[in-house]
């Protein structure tokens, strides 16, 4: 389970620091991940490239983040028959309204599976839950992730519930 | 490849029009799958049965569809490993975009993979898609489908360029 | 009148430092109030539990929280009798927006009482409003309370007669 | 519990069909109310004295419904200590995006309970919500409705597993 | 023409900052002006007074600034002949949108001159505008305003062209 | 008073159906007003030239309406001293979103009088209030239009109160 | 000047009605044009290929409509040095905001010259402004065409003004 | 080559900031530029002189930025046969959003070519591909760039495939 099944693209290294954390999520759930930088504008025949050869390089899931016009999963989309997910960037403007309406709103045939604005993180765990689909281990990682993440809602409340909202809010 | 893998759950009848559109797709693709029809608000305790069921009833995928403060898909997300897909439903008011952001906008931890508003077929695609990962002879619809699409769009363009945009205006 | 008749829960600790202000106004009015961490998606049978078994416990009116798409609130509506206030909590994109939707847009049968983003103070008042419907004394408070904000405005307001825009504008 | 509780306000006969539905829905709840047309903007001061004699005319609760620059639920909770419900009413311009706008961001001090855009059905179930607080039969009420929305969705739906998805469109 | 002509309206002195910039261009033309504070929401009766006697007291003109849900301008239009000009407020959510359209949606019958999101400065200089239709001397202000204007439009643009665009970039 | 005193300019015969309520309430309060049709983006001469002059030919206010792009307010304003109206049209698209931001957030310095989008009537009411700073009996036309306005809110209620809301209802 | 300088091209047969006005204004310049419906998405080598060999086959402007996703005129862009024009077509939801953020917002280095929602025409006229650049003839239609809408806005003034408001409303 | 062909017209030197990226880049492509401050509100007659007299004066292309209600685009489309290109400025409220819908949305018969929100870059990037339809040379410089810019795509994915992303984003 360690080759690489997610591919994640991004239009420009700007975006890692957003994008990066689909990578590291899939990392924990022992999901191998490959990271491109290939944008649709600048470089659309590596971009058509990569998005045509996925299937035959082993690539199960595409991740694909971008800002602005961000045209770049729907282009995915349009050259492969694997599920594209397309996380929105907020960029400089418009608050990141853009990238969303461009991701989301793809036309009839060529769906994209939109994630929030910046919501790499949920990229690589609905990635995961895709492939959990096929791999039960990484559907056993998805439980776990899911009872950890309830672990530690409970902790905190617990611990509000023991000192109190003064005590807790000082501890923050 | 004939018993349900699919569950499409709508909080009301009045969404059938839209999210049918999801059924149709999927028997196209001969991938079954049960409508549901059970509200997040309405009901909540039989759609959170739903959704803690489903994996074990044989359901490998969900779509959800809801309109205005749409938490159905986020709702089930929470209760289940397997994929969410999220179709945003245009209802009298605010042009869909409360029930896109309802959707759309989930916390980190919880996605939901979201498709247009009323993009119920681009759904039932993206559903068939995820399947693809598992299933071989589901990624041979998907491509099939993708070539027919083209096919047709090929066809409209030789049409065009062969009889001229006035005469094609007037036969449309 | 000491005892808890408020329930304020909230998906996640990062949203107390806005949610606290419900607490503080609540215990200002002397309202006894009692805060949650339960997420509507981490741990959904928490807050079901929460929202389902409110009533018996002696609360009368619930505060929910959240930011992004806020469930919370709605989810706990389908589950009690209570009046839910809703507070939609802004965080990093969107400006507040998509909680906004996610809260007031509710479907017919399930009404939340929707305040400004970010109002959690607001909703403390809303409360005990509520509240003083049926408790005189938490009426006196709240009659007491639109009369000292009108003695602050009233004297903010001789002030600035007195010593005119430039000093006032210096003193600030 | 037939004298009215409720006091129903809007700007405009015109925008009774939609205040309508909080009268309707307050009747099957055996709830009184009393319906007055009074703009906070053509009318000021008898706006301004309905609010002000609210309470000792024995009204519990107040809803108020209006459109465009909604002032009307505002300038009522300025001069009454009872919870006011605002109900954004979309009117030709904006989608009721100006009335959502209008009536939810009330500034700190003053809240307004909002429901959704044209949600006077809402309203009137929080109102019923409201007294439910202090009137154990009303709240009885709103149990039983919550049941029997319940069961028209449980019977759709078992409508839809016995006959098909086919079928029950072709009912509808 | 030095008594007070123009009321300057709002309800917060945390508006002042933006609020004052109407003050200093009415008093750079020569035109009296009063600010008072005196919330919608907070102080009714004292803002409805202000409205009510600000004919008989002499003024002309009524600007009125607010944030979030902005009522104050409306109802100041509500209960008077004079033109009221509004400034919607920029406050912490929303951007500003919501005051505006709580500004400038009126209903039918009672409008406010709307100016742009902090546009203090064009309010005052509004009010001018409409004084001058009475007052030449203040006209005569406009007039000189505008020369003044296009003068320093004028002569940043000769500098440009004298040093060109690199040394003025330095230079600012 | 019968000569005109308000200029009432828009870009297109296509917006006369909305401006004509300008005129109509201007008639009705005996004032005087010229109608031009004349685009800042295809007669921009003949605009700047009703402008420039519109001082000298006796106008004392203008009013202009225009929809999308709309910047025939705020040229005209650029030419000339008068209080400025502008109008925002509801076009084919945006709602009137993209006239309201065209008109609204003008420059410092050159302030623009902006009314709801489709507000023509409110315009014709404003430039009349502007006027009524001038000529007492423009403002006693403007207090008996208030005066009427009241009446018939009050004529409207006061029938509600006499036969209930079912007859009133089953009336409209 | 009659063979096709201007290639027009668009997602799919259902935007002709919008986008042949683009083709009907570029004719009457006399400047000819070909149309063509390739999908970005539905057949993106195709689109890629007219793309990539429009210079070489003499076209000098490129225009490209779409709604939803809008994706066709910056997927062009990426691969041809020629000028792209951008129409957002408006489609079911979302009122053509989605259309247009997708086509305007283009990244650093391939703009996108976009045009009004739904505003093939001016699309068609930009084209040919474009080409007036290089082609004197193409100049002095533009310069005929800015007369005649500054005729008919002329003619339609001064029968305005000859008959007055209400005759020419009957006229209408 | 070395002679000014493009025209860059701002209203206010505050908008250099973001302006003189268009005059950078057209200068990278050995394309004369002349930058001007000259505001459509502020100066409107020396606004219109540029704008009537670009064409003879030799300019090709025009660029023109402004914020707010950007009217500055527009108003010099009515007076030039050029092609004008607009870049929305981002000021201190509404996003950008309001300068976006000031120049593109303009009416039938006057386009505007519209770029991204402050894409000054964008903007001098389109204007050299217009005149790269007339001089080869200048659309050499175009294709340069392209593949330059694909370049430091590639550059920087060999570098991301050669040391990882760990190392990668320490690098950064």
């Amino acid at each position: 389970m360690n080759s690489a099944k997610v591919a994640i693209i991004m239009g420009s290294d700007s975006d890692l620091p957003v994008m990066k954390e689909a990578a590291k999520i899939l990392d924990k759930f022992g999901v191998g991940c490959q990271v491109f930088i290939s944008s649709a504008h600048r470089v659309p025949e590596k971009t058509a490239r990569i998005a045509r050869t996925a299937e035959e390089n082993g690539f199960e899931v595409i991740i694909a983040g971008a800002g602005g016009a961000a045209h770049l999963a729907g282009v995915i989309a349009a050259l492969t028959p694997l599920p594209v997910i397309g996380v929105p960037i907020k960029s400089g403007t418009l608050d990141g309204l853009d990238a969303l309406y461009s991701i989301v709103q793809m036309p009839s045939g060529i769906p994209v599976a939109t994630v929030a604005v910046n919501g790499a993180k949920n990229a690589g765990i609905l990635a995961a839950q895709i492939l959990g689909v096929k791999y039960p281990k990484i559907r056993d990682h998805i439980n776990r992730f899911k009872e950890e993440m309830a672990k530690q809602v409970e902790a905190k409340d617990a611990r509000l519930q023991e000192i109190g909202l003064d005590t807790y809010l000082k501890e923050m």
